[in-house]
């Protein structure tokens, strides 16, 4: 049509804007779900037309650009109608690694990012849904460790050769009579207020010879030829600038001439203030196109421009956020960052939830207690409660890793209480609690006036071990394990068993109870016998056993005592008793799992075999696995014990805690002797093994 | 002689008093020297004459009354004379136990003391040297982990049967004429202000009827008599009752009667006053005493008395010092006191203070290096230097078992700074200290710009290594502990490597240099080639390479990182890293030692085996040692490596961080993967193991 040459049409690109709740939404879903897979995701941009020169050009990523559960990804769909929160469909391509996001092809990507917006145009798609013409993509690197994101935003624009020109633009009031712009801003505020079509980006103007104005769909544009109206290509314009149309038109211009032909167009910005049409913000701008031979063959994609500029020159984008975030939930979330990281790839069935609500009750907070509970921490286990009568003495802090010598002064503080407030100083977010008790030992006889105290310490031991789901024996003598293995076994709890020797330690776990009242595992037992899936209930910490425990503490010597063992015993008895429990927590059948040996086949779980005693010794750098079946005589598991305890409670522990050799009795342990004493077999050198020996 | 029959002669008797020094002497005999021995251990007593109404009746026991070196106690001598500290000698019985100290048989104990002193009577002993007839005992049990000390004295007293009884008792100002008064106390002054007489605690008063005193030993009582001269029996009498006699003389009378056969007895109870005689306080009694028919053959023993009285009535003492005690030393003492028991019986040949004085490197304070700083100081190592150039970030406290959230806080502490805040937090007396430094890394080139800096940084690191006994390679990547393994090699350090991968760990030591310069062991290797008793250079780290070191950090997915392996490696490895370094020093060929594997005969050595490499799967909770040989193309310690960095030092150094093939080609590695190329055999499987992935 016209003869003018002007200048060539410039267009404000976009400017990406990232909303803080779209990389914690991105981290989470890495983390969690995505791990290593580095698939494009689809993710939904947002803009609208300009109302603010503070906000122009923004294309905005928010949390729910992002849909959390991958569940959803399949079925992305732009949020419900908002006039303010025009959808653009965008990929986020986020790499693995710092090395990967440098290397990406970023050319490949946009090409094929804007062959996209070619095909929609060529197959009518653009035209029946104009959200598709405006499209994006980011590149990213989440560094999850450190808070940091790179990135990098391309708003992929089709080139015209040659570009087009610019015959003029000036704001739509100038352009347009009052009573036409009058009739046109009614028509835009009617478009921008119906749920259908406000956030339509793309559409048409037809200005009829009464100046009356009236919007369109792009569908609708043949019924708009011919009839001398005047036809404007609106688009909602998220720029600012007096003479200059924003980055959308781009792309319009290019569905413009390719698929309608027309080689000079005039457009319509449109713009805002305060949520209504702007005639005098808006701009309506001519512009000669000419279509380049090759395009009208789809097969051609027109070369694509439209990697974000930052600061004046393409970059990449860094942003930390880890100053901004709340201390608290920024230490949680770097709490959990290296579990889940463990379950991109190495322990993909890894449950941290279940781990995490499980309740560890810790007997003794001494060598053992400090740092099983350590090393809960750092599994995830978020519930510990520790129980200890005892007081942080001078000697314990270079063995016992969570006290310091500040907790020794004035006496000492109560250690129950002292871990505590160590192991929230390491994890804000642990729910650990301390509680100062002595456990009531057999061979340790108390008076008729401290019966009442004794009786209240049971009560209070068996109400803690019920309300707990793990329990730990970690205490310093053999007959203070015996009580909690007995209300483990009633109450059929997981129960882990760590102790030393000067040089060597048994870890273990103990089989279910004998009894099959009160088990949370019915549906895997119910009607069955108590038993492991081999049929063998494993045994338990006194199954071993050929007499009652009594007083070990007395005569010992100095060097006898607790502590003096080997220092490098305690850290690896502890960790591989944590170990053993996150085993157990995840084998379907938890305490009746069977024991395995190591070189049995482990592939079955990526966590391990798991076996029911592991003994180690530090001379010989050695470690082996055990399976012990339980006793029908043992002193703390066996049935007899159990069923008198159900039955008769605490009439039963005085009689037991008074008069060791009423347990022997019960349990046929003194016939078992007998008879075993008549064959001069060597009894003692099987009990007193030295494993009973752990400070708490 | 005399018909009067006056009251029942009765005597104050001694009250202990301990000086705390003499526990702190005790506490470092038991635990230093004698461990379980409790035999009878010599010791002395020191009293006066009485001076002071509150000091009445002591016999005290100093730090001196113990000699602290057990090869002095075979020549116990009594101090050099002293006028205010008569000795007395007496016995302890240190027990092992609480049990055994309230089991002892405390009269059988009494009797055979007192036997002592009836011997002494009968063969004469006791008038040659009069200090034999005061004697005591204590028996005790020190509680050094409190630091409670529970004792009971004895001062046997051969019971008299009939008792002596009482004429009269007055001053003996009252008995004596003024001129004889006059005249004793300068006699009294001259004995106890001459060095031979000072602590000479009996002796004989003989007044001339020209009233004039004489004081002699009993061994002239022959002497004294029949001259018609006044005798008088006289003693140092610590008490300062008006008319009651103390404790020595109880057995002064015995030896009077038994020895000399004398009924009635006239005794002098020497007493002073601002260190002078005091004839005022001093006393003058008469008392008879019938002498048993039995008491002259010395086979009959008479009974004897004397277990102390406290508060009012027989009974143990016990106190306790911790209060009292300077809280630094309280913390050192109490620090080595789990260490020195183990002494005592499981390994008397454990050298502790060969392990306070090693100074050990540890490069990496992050995991492992947290847990390995703690291992050393519960083996008692004090002089700790940790190497790290990193901040301590919020993931960091669940697994770094030194730092706790505040440390974190505004960006984070150097961790080698904190670690050393957190060590000294545990125990004070530690040496330690941080050094914030990276390691120059091969396959990490660098620019002519950062050459300075790195070159600076591989001098400095020369500097720590060659100043340090020990180097821990605790490093988060392979690459970066080549430096410091060349190092080693080159300056003959003993140095242990621990490395972790998602579940299993690696361990070992490397072997000696190449090059037999520089080493510390020049007399178990002077003149022969370097290397173990058996002949081979065992293996470093880098040994079983077949490339260089590269940068291995570059395209590692986040969970790729070194922070993603099961929680309970780290404190295994470290325990593991530890206890093998403790086994290294103890060998008399330390890094030169062969290594050894599990199921060798560990009786050896007490520690066990000293293996070369221990490796463990959690998976399989196994464990096995392994032993390796120096590789003659190893990149990081063989003799043409080592011989390149001491002849062409920094100028070798840049070449092989900015060119990571030289090392290759100058080791002949290019040569030998060229030839494997060709056998095709699958090399990456064996160089990427994974187990070069820790924290750092």
């Amino acid at each position: 049509m016209g003869e003018e040459k002007g200048a060539i049409l410039q267009f404000a690109p976009f400017q990406s804007h990232v909303d803080e709740g779209f990389w914690h939404r991105l981290s989470s879903l890495k983390l969690n779900k995505l791990g290593i897979d580095d698939s494009p995701i689809p993710i939904t941009g947002y803009y609208a037309p300009c109302s603010h020169a503070q906000l122009s050009n923004h294309l905005s990523l928010l949390s729910e650009s992002l849909l959390a559960e991958s569940s959803e990804l399949a079925t992305l769909q732009p949020s419900a109608s908002n006039r303010n929160k025009c959808s653009v469909p965008g990929t986020l391509h986020n790499t693995n690694t710092l090395e990967a996001y440098l290397n990406i092809d970023k050319q490949s990507l946009l090409s094929s990012e804007a062959k996209k917006i070619w095909d929609d145009i060529h197959s009518g798609k653009a035209v029946e849904d104009s959200t598709v013409l405006s499209r994006f993509l980011v590149i990213s690197f989440a560094d999850l460790k450190r808070w940091s994101f790179y990135y990098w935003f391309a708003f992929p624009a089709l080139v015209l050769e040659p570009a087009a020109t610019l015959i003029n633009i000036k704001p739509a009031l100038q352009w347009l009579s009052s009573v036409e712009a009058e009739s046109l801003s009614t028509a835009c505020n009617e478009w921008r207020n119906s749920s259908s079509t406000a956030d339509v980006p793309f559409f048409l103007v037809n200005i009829a010879s009464d100046s009356s104005a009236r919007i369109r769909h792009l569908k609708d544009w043949e019924t708009c030829q011919g009839h001398g109206d005047k036809l404007l290509y609106g688009f909602y314009d998220p720029c600012h600038f007096p003479n200059n149309p924003g980055w959308p038109l781009r792309n319009f211009l290019a569905l413009i001439s390719t698929r309608w032909n027309v080689e000079r167009v005039q457009f319509l910005c449109y713009r805002e203030n305060r949520g209504f049409a702007d005639m005098s913000l808006s701009l309506v701008g001519e512009a000669d196109i000419s279509v380049p031979p090759g395009w009208k063959d789809n097969r051609h994609v027109p070369n694509a421009v439209g990697w974000e500029f930052s600061m004046g020159k393409k970059g990449s984008k860094c942003v930390n956020l880890s100053k901004a975030m709340d201390p608290l939930r920024l230490a949680v979330s770097a709490a959990d960052l290296n579990l889940k990281l463990m379950r991109w790839r190495a322990l993909p069935s890894l449950d941290l939830s279940m781990l995490a609500s499980t309740k560890c009750l810790l007997l003794g907070a001494g060598t053992l207690g400090c740092q099983v509970s350590r090393m809960l921490m750092a599994w995830g286990f978020r519930k510990i409660t520790l129980l200890d009568s005892g007081k942080v003495a001078m000697s314990n802090p270079l063995r016992q890793s969570l006290y310091t010598l500040d907790d020794c002064a004035n006496g000492g503080e109560f250690k129950a209480n002292a871990a505590v407030k160590h192991l929230k100083e390491i994890h804000p977010a642990v729910e650990a609690e301390g509680v100062v008790m002595s456990i009531p030992m057999p061979g340790h006889p108390v008076t008729t006036q401290e019966e009442d105290g004794v009786v209240n310490d049971c009560r209070n031991l068996h109400e803690l071990i019920d309300s707990h789901d793990v329990v730990f024996l970690l205490t310093d003598t053999r007959e203070s394990r015996w009580l909690p293995t007995l209300i483990c076994a009633a109450l059929n709890k997981v129960t882990i068993t760590a102790a030393l020797g000067f040089d060597s330690y048994l870890v273990m776990r103990h089989g279910a109870g004998p009894v099959n009242a009160q088990s949370g595992l019915s549906s895997v037992t119910s009607g069955t016998s108590p038993s492991n899936s081999e049929g063998m209930r494993l045994g338990c910490y006194f199954c071993n056993d050929v007499v009652a425990p009594i007083d070990s503490t007395a005569n010992r010597t100095l060097d006898q005592q607790c502590t003096v063992t080997r220092p490098g015993l305690a850290p690896i008895a502890s960790a591989l008793a944590v170990e053993l429990l996150v085993g157990v927590l995840h084998h379907p059948l938890r305490m009746r799992a069977a024991g395995e040996h190591a070189n049995a086949d482990s592939s079955e779980h990526p966590l391990g075999i798991l076996p029911h005693q592991i003994r180690g010794s530090l001379p010989q750098y050695s470690q082996i696995t055990l399976v012990g079946s339980s006793s029908r005589s043992c002193t703390a598991c066996s049935e007899t014990v159990v069923e008198e305890y159900n039955t008769r409670g605490m009439e039963f522990l005085l009689q037991a805690i008074n008069h060791p050799t009423y347990l022997e009795d019960l349990t046929g342990l003194t016939d078992l002797m007998k008879s075993a004493c008549s064959f001069q077999l060597e009894w003692d050198n099987e009990v007193d093994d030295g494993e009973d020996c752990v400070e708490i």
